[in-house]
């Protein structure tokens, strides 16, 4: 499926006009990078640098996507595109990487015509995929090791939903919800049951409401565990929690593998579901906690007997951050730093790459982005590590994980890495400071 | 392309376990519906419904996708799953309605097996059609009929622009920058140049700095205008405003289509340029704004001179609400209303249809929602218009709209029935309240 549409027509007119005065020849460098993190963000993590680098492989234009754009461009830009395909350079921290403010994230190195019309494919993929990733880690920090399951596709769109998933699970998810995502990228797929399951199973109500609903529950429950096995989850909150945990014990026996809550004051219902479990025996059952969680209700919940969380309509919607708020800017003209100078827009010219540096310990202090061609000499005790990684060289992909297990690992080195106030959940200034270059 | 794998696990778990004890036959409806309106939010828009309707008829299991569940569902599930096609029955609202909280935007009839296979699917769609819609239906009010032009791509995951384009072309928006968005729906495709291609045009800054910009800037305007036109729009807050003004003019001459301005205060910059701009003779040059806007920021520019907006980040990401909060829930068995019952999670049994009343205004003033078979008589001058219609019968689809005008329409027509202060932009309640039925 060629990527080639997924751009704003801005961009091939910038194309049409610079191809006319032969501008587009010109060797240019376009940078991506956040001016500033979300509000009170400590830091993000770079997510969507393997789908990035996928989807350039299919931007080409073919005889479809030329005459979706023959209407507004003249013959020599239309040339241009039939037969383009990218031949520059792209550099960038892997994926999986933390980054802050001003990190450079991706740089884009070729012509004007071949790079800017990649702006708005790089832009949606690392805009989406780092906003669910940055708050998926948040939520991974706070849950402390125990399991998270994401489970928010149906809070997005259908197909964000799996980029959502492989990006939650590179943050350190345990497994997905989302079937296509299992098929693309490999994410385990989760999940037992819903409520409609134990309604299915109404009976005629009869005139004991509470006999009838207790037969409901333990035939969906009887159906369940037969279909399964006694190592499934069961939903117990469709009716009375408490009923249901009965239920649930009645026909599974102690060795259920878990109840899941889905509604109600979790805090205290958590701890009453574990009492009742351990006294009817089941002290291996398990409780999945899943209703309306984000990082905050996850961490509120740590002092409770939780074994996992499913995690939904937060994590999609990046927590209130539902987009890395990226751009990609022009920074460097045939060897000549560019930038906009209108007020509050300011951008760093230059081509740049970074290290972080990081203390004995391996705590991290200090983002360094520097001009390329003058990385800094770094003293004292600190080790400076490159960000900055080569993934594609004259067209060709030369970098970028081929699985996503280095990703996840990364995210997990990543967070281990900060200073212990970087992995606070409330509003915050970035975890490290960055020290750009000096103005070119 | 089979959209079947665009569903959570715990839909064919729940399938395989009702398969193996026969309620999989049993006739259900399931509804989709928002249990309340984004905070504050006085209406909400449906948009998805087409989407949906042909995302349902791509939904069939193929090798490749049967391949992918092989590994946890028995064999009777999975030949169930290789000849699946959808033969029931789908309700709802007209793409364009408005809709208010426990409004049954759509209802789906079928066996259990057939229906609740499509959970995620529905919800996707729906959730974050609606959400776009939605805010950009607030966002077009704000404009008091002035152009907007959506510009939110990069903002969002690539595909999940696409549709962004579309709900906000239905809500009223004017164009898109999106090229797939034209390609696939008609959406007008609009933009012309990015401050990427004003820096291109970079000369050596010599002893004078000013002059080099000028230079800069007048050598790209004359590259766009020679490409494009000197109907285009040029970009004028690269460097200096007023002197990108009165480059443009020189360039381009007075009858320069538009100018366009990106960032800075814009309230106070809009009428300077409108000022500098009448002074050069350039009276019928527009003025395009486009810098971080929503609907609040519309509207506090409807005292000046401005022309049409460019919206992005807040229109793709629903304003603050980056989904519609839509559920997808059993309502009835066989004939029998059911619902779950815990606390704070109140669904109302039963299959329902609705009806918005209006005065002879027009101005409508009630939703009632009533279970299927016992619409309710309405008296007085008050008329009754019938909020749902067939869009599928026996997997047949025989309602929708073939293209978008009509929801387009719709939305339009929607927002002029509502009360004054349903337009507000404020928080406040749901615009008309909902009369629910009797509990079942």
């Amino acid at each position: 499926m060629s990527t080639a549409l997924l751009t704003d027509k801005y961009e091939l007119t910038m194309l049409a006009a610079a191809l006319r005065d032969g501008s587009a020849h010109r060797h240019c460098t376009f940078e991506v990078f956040a001016r500033r993190l979300p509000e009170g963000r400590r830091y993000g993590v770079v997510a969507g640098t393997g789908r990035f680098l996928e989807a350039l492989e299919d931007f080409t234009f073919d005889d479809d996507a030329l005459a979706s754009v023959s209407g507004f461009l003249d013959p020599a830009t239309l040339e241009f595109l039939a037969s383009y395909r990218f031949a520059g350079d792209v550099d960038g921290y892997a994926e999986g990487e933390l980054y802050f403010p001003e990190s450079p994230v991706l740089s884009v190195h070729g012509s004007f015509a071949e790079c800017v019309i990649l702006e708005t494919l790089v832009l949606s993929i690392l805009n989406h995929d780092s906003a669910v990733a940055s708050a998926a880690a948040r939520m991974v920090s706070a849950a402390e090791g125990r399991p998270l399951i994401e489970m928010g596709s149906r809070r997005t769109h259908e197909q964000a939903a799996i980029a959502a998933a492989r990006a939650a699970w590179i943050a350190g998810f345990a497994g997905t919800s989302n079937l296509a995502a299992q098929r693309a990228y490999g994410v385990p797929a989760l999940g037992t049951s819903a409520h409609a399951f134990t309604l299915l199973h109404t009976t005629d109500a009869g005139p004991d409401e509470r006999a009838a609903r207790d037969r409901s529950e333990r035939s969906a429950f009887a159906a369940q565990v037969d279909a399964l096995g006694v190592g499934t989850t069961l939903l117990v909150d469709t009716y009375d929690i408490t009923a249901g945990v009965a239920n649930a014990i009645a026909v599974a026996g102690p060795e259920l593998g878990a109840v899941r809550i889905d509604s109600g004051d979790l805090g205290v219902l958590v701890r009453q579901v574990r009492d009742q479990l351990d006294a009817l025996g089941a002290t291996g059952t398990k409780i999945v906690v899943s209703s309306d969680l984000d990082e905050f209700a996850i961490a509120a919940l740590r002092a409770e007997p939780v074994d996992s969380y499913g995690v939904g309509t937060s994590l999609v919607t990046g927590s209130g951050a539902p987009t890395a708020g990226m751009v990609y800017k022009l920074v460097e003209v045939d060897g000549r730093p560019v930038q906009k100078r209108s007020a509050h827009k300011e951008s760093h010219g230059g081509r740049k790459a970074a290290l972080r540096l990081a203390k004995p310990s391996g705590t991290v202090v200090e983002e360094v982005v520097y001009r390329q061609g003058h990385r800094p000499e770094i003293g004292g005790k600190l080790t400076a590590r490159p960000l900055t990684v080569e993934l594609v060289r004259a067209g060709t992909r030369v970098g970028g994980d081929t699985d996503l297990a280095a990703a996840r690992d990364r995210v997990a080195a990543g967070l281990r890495s900060l200073p212990w106030d970087g992995l606070g959940l409330s509003k915050g200034d970035p975890a490290i400071p960055t020290r750009l270059p000096a103005p070119a």
